[in-house]
């Protein structure tokens, strides 16, 4: 199935020569037409501008215009093939941008994979920009340069990491719903520890620091060496910060003995982790989200059949897909309508809130809403402005 | 009615928030096309591609979209106004090559005018694009970013030298067949020893080594201190290369010295510098292209009075619009047409004339095409096509 999707996409690709276009929102019939768009005319909206720095946001495309930027580190599941291989994922990105949330998206696709030089580029490019989703740079890179661009006055926002994360706890708020699980009692064991993990963990712990869902009984971290504890020397900085709020117990093992007793499963990791055995020695009415793609952790009948309730994966062929779509057009719509100048935790929460809340009655095959479903950025969008302009992060 | 134009100019783009808009090529209406334009099949455009780097031209938006890369050091006649200012402009480029060459073009303006940087962010930023097309960058930077960034694989192109040397090449052919003039005998005056001067200077002299029209009898530029000339110290090392093959009788004093006796005025500098009395002290039937704007070098009505035959300037409301227009939208389409890696000098020398033949029977009211002319860039591509394939700087 895939291997025919894969060809028939590459002949896709070949006909079209690019999936978007620059299409001009004036008409050139007449020289007015031209003296306005152009010259003479445009100088004046130059001066103005030059005058009044703040009208570049009214005046240009910076309006409505968001850089999907990747280094080409970490495409998809594929690894690092470098950025011309990304421009085929990042149009792709810009598709879904413009056909889910009206945004105007364009591919940058960075020929170095330098910290220093992305941060540095992306600084030089933002004046065109209304925002910045960034996108398929490998951990922990992708921290650093979220990190260092927080403060250019447009959001910057990994995709990878906080898109995951706000469609996951969607799914967990109405996994709990149907299960009827009480957040506070659950522990909620991840598989993988890069950057989306360490987004959902943080999310998560987001929804507690805000009241709105219970802090999780524990959560814990597994890497391909097991549970993410204080006693390994091997971790990185970021999963070394983890350490200060997850594992409370300081429980050490493998993943299988992480799931003991566990209530929730969060896959970001590889095909066939998870055995049944190990599903069935999580607490009653688990919760499996195995998002490895294109082969989820554990097999949505196999992981039926251990007694997991809900079980979600990345996969358009299973009920629950787990698919970013289902945020980040509508993210960026609420960011660039509230003319917000970063994306912070409250609005991601209301992005997974307003998301959860589109499902009017969960079911263990239905927390999610359909990622075709056009109406739901805008549900999204609306929740995230709204978020926006409570905590006071607009500018004007 | 420049005020006017300005006024209305800022009220639409005050109602449009961006001249142009990024549009999906291909519907997203159901899972499979989910599944092509996107994930899973995606990934096999992106293996495709890593696999043969070379289709990345056939396969993304590669193959046929430009980046318009500023600055924002010299906007229009504006001056440096910086990078933010520079958008409506940038947008306004990427409208007119849309809509007279179906090229897909985004501005970059880039919040830098150090050269070092601007060229390294180009480098960085080409994966994505099939041609670089400079715009409003000062000299004498212009001519070192371009001539370091020759050697990218793709097109790069500053438009306010070549473009403009283009179509002041084109209006100069037919002139001369208006006027009967032989170039070998004529003096070409600049005033002004810029960018747009220098690059219109060299492109006769590529005519002249191409023999495709003769060697003109002299060329003299001016600057603001007068004739440039051997005697001089104030010279940047861009005017001093100049003398190797101008002012060959090293005439020294103001414009109005040079112009005595001289048969082609080109004025690229600044409104008013040049009386009625200084042309008619010019060859008989001179050839006046006066393109400071909005107001040029001396006004259509004294010239002719004075005694001009041909007189062009940049305004669109005389006979004889020298505008950019005319050049740069065919040339990029030819370049990309031909998978052209450079734009040569022979590709200039095509596109010139090839705008100039279009015009079939040249008169002193018309030696140019009119910028309207839809069908134009695609007489232009063809030449300058042509020219990239015989002169084999085409990939594949």
């Amino acid at each position: 199935m895939n291997d025919d999707y894969g060809s028939q996409s590459v002949s896709l690709h070949s006909k079209l020569h690019g999936k978007i276009e620059v299409r001009s929102k004036v008409p050139l019939q007449n020289r007015l037409d031209l003296s306005l768009a152009y010259t003479p005319g445009v100088a004046e909206v130059c001066l103005e501008i030059a005058r009044n720095p703040e009208r570049v946001h009214e005046l240009t495309v910076k309006h409505n215009t968001v850089a999907v930027v990747s280094d080409g580190s970490a495409i998809l599941g594929l690894g690092n093939l470098g950025a011309a291989a990304a421009i085929p994922v990042m149009e792709g990105k810009a598709v879904l941008f413009k056909e889910f949330a009206n945004v105007d998206a364009f591919p940058i696709c960075l020929d170095t994979q330098d910290t220093d030089e992305i941060v540095r580029t992306v600084r030089l490019l933002a004046p065109v920009f209304g925002g910045i989703n960034l996108e398929d740079i490998a951990a922990p890179r992708c921290f650093e340069v979220e990190a260092r661009l927080q403060d250019l006055g447009i959001p910057v926002f990994h995709d990878d990491q906080h898109g995951t994360a706000i469609v996951v706890l969607a799914a967990l708020i109405n996994a709990l719903k149907v299960t009827g699980k009480d957040l506070g009692q659950c522990t909620v064991v991840f598989s993988g520890s890069g950057a989306s993990a360490i987004a959902c963990a943080k999310l998560i712990r987001s929804f507690g620091l805000l009241g709105v869902l219970p802090m999780p009984g524990d959560i814990l971290l597994c890497d391909s060496k097991g549970i993410v504890h204080q006693g390994r020397t091997d971790l990185n900085p970021y999963k070394q910060e983890m350490l200060e709020w997850t594992n409370r117990s300081n429980r050490s093992g493998s993943l299988a003995d992480a799931l003991k007793g566990a209530d929730v499963f969060i896959g970001l990791s590889q095909a066939g982790l998870v055995g049944p055995e190990m599903v069935q020695s999580m607490n009653r009415h688990p919760i499996v989200f195995a998002m490895a793609n294109p082969v989820p952790e554990i097999m949505p009948d196999l992981a039926h059949a251990a007694g997991a309730v809900v079980v979600g994966t990345g996969r358009s062929d299973f009920p629950n897909q787990i698919n970013n779509v289902l945020a980040f057009p509508g993210v960026f719509r609420g960011a660039l309508d509230a003319r917000a100048t970063v994306i912070n935790e409250e609005m991601k929460v209301a992005a997974a809130q307003a998301l959860a809340e589109i499902v009017l009655e969960p079911t263990p095959e239905r927390v999610l809403p359909n990622p075709l479903d056009k109406s739901v950025a805008y549900r999204v969008a609306e929740a995230v402005a709204e978020a926006a302009q409570k905590t006071g992060v607009c500018r004007g």
